[in-house]
């Protein structure tokens, strides 16, 4: 199945405000803790969705556009955010998401892409050749990687409370698939 | 580390929003389909949430403090929910999530639980002995398990659309950890 334009911003519109709905004035026990060492807390994946949202994404889609394969996409540095949220609040985070996200969504609309646009190809610096479709279809997959692991991350706080329930909640089976 | 009652109840007050803003009129591409073969569509999902909410998770705690381990919680019908989603709209479900878990939000807040309460022992049907702060903890879990479970199967729409960005986003990898 490929990727429906119509589908992808549907989805895509939706992330800030299930963030919103699900982090917003939660107690820290749930938004600044992680899963152990080397881990990410709910505010790092905020983080890293606001850089990803801003470095990859829509440019990404742009130079393809542009230069099809003859140019790679910058590489795309997955803890550049760590740096851009210090000093920062959650609530903070959360409006510059909904901000960045908002403003790539013009963006993509002003493309204004036709059914042929959607072939395109680009080059990715590590996964050579993609389409634009594939780039647009992996940045929903992008937005529900995070949603995934914030649910695991959050899980993971009551781990032990839970009990011998855990062996009945999926989430805590969740060993995190490397990635996210 | 013990759940905390406010802690646990921020969270679930919560869910009710954050399946809002994540499926309400979404197109059902993303709701209406499943992971293959006896696997549950996002409606199925919110349509067990309310069972749950009904059947499981108040009614248990009441056992609990009323008859201790003396009586075993009713065993619990994880696939209860098909019948009674019948001829809804996912928005009705979602009201009906919603609502259900503004009621027992209420009735846990009228239990006016004690510290001492927590460690009040009960009988689960297959797990055995458990606290009532398992009991809390793992209803937290539960809707974690079930954002969990949402964003996999959502992915799962995407996983040929994102062609080689699959290796990057942990969400396709997962392969659901058997309960949810």
């Amino acid at each position: 199945m490929e990727q429906n334009l119509s589908h992808t911003m549907s989805l895509l519109a939706r992330t800030p405000h299930v963030l919103n709905a699900l982090l917003r004035d939660l107690p820290e026990t749930w938004t600044f803790r992680n899963e152990g060492e080397n881990t990410w807390t709910a505010f790092d994946v905020v983080g890293h969705l606001i850089h990803a949202e801003r470095e990859n994404w829509m440019p990404r889609a742009k130079i393809l556009l542009q230069f099809g394969e003859a140019q790679a996409f910058d590489p795309f540095d997955r803890a550049g955010h760590f740096r851009k949220s210090q000093g920062k609040s959650l609530g903070e985070l959360l409006d510059e998401f909904a901000f960045a996200r908002s403003k790539s969504l013009d963006e993509l609309r002003a493309l204004n892409l036709q059914p042929g646009d959607f072939g395109r190809r680009g080059q990715h610096p590590a996964l050579g050749v993609v389409t634009l479709s594939q780039l647009l279809a992996a940045w929903a997959g992008h937005d529900l990687t995070h949603l995934h692991q914030l649910s695991r991350i959050m899980a993971h706080q009551y781990r032990e409370s839970v009990g011998p329930w855990s062996t009945y909640l999926g989430v805590m089976q969740c060993a995190g698939h490397g990635s996210a």
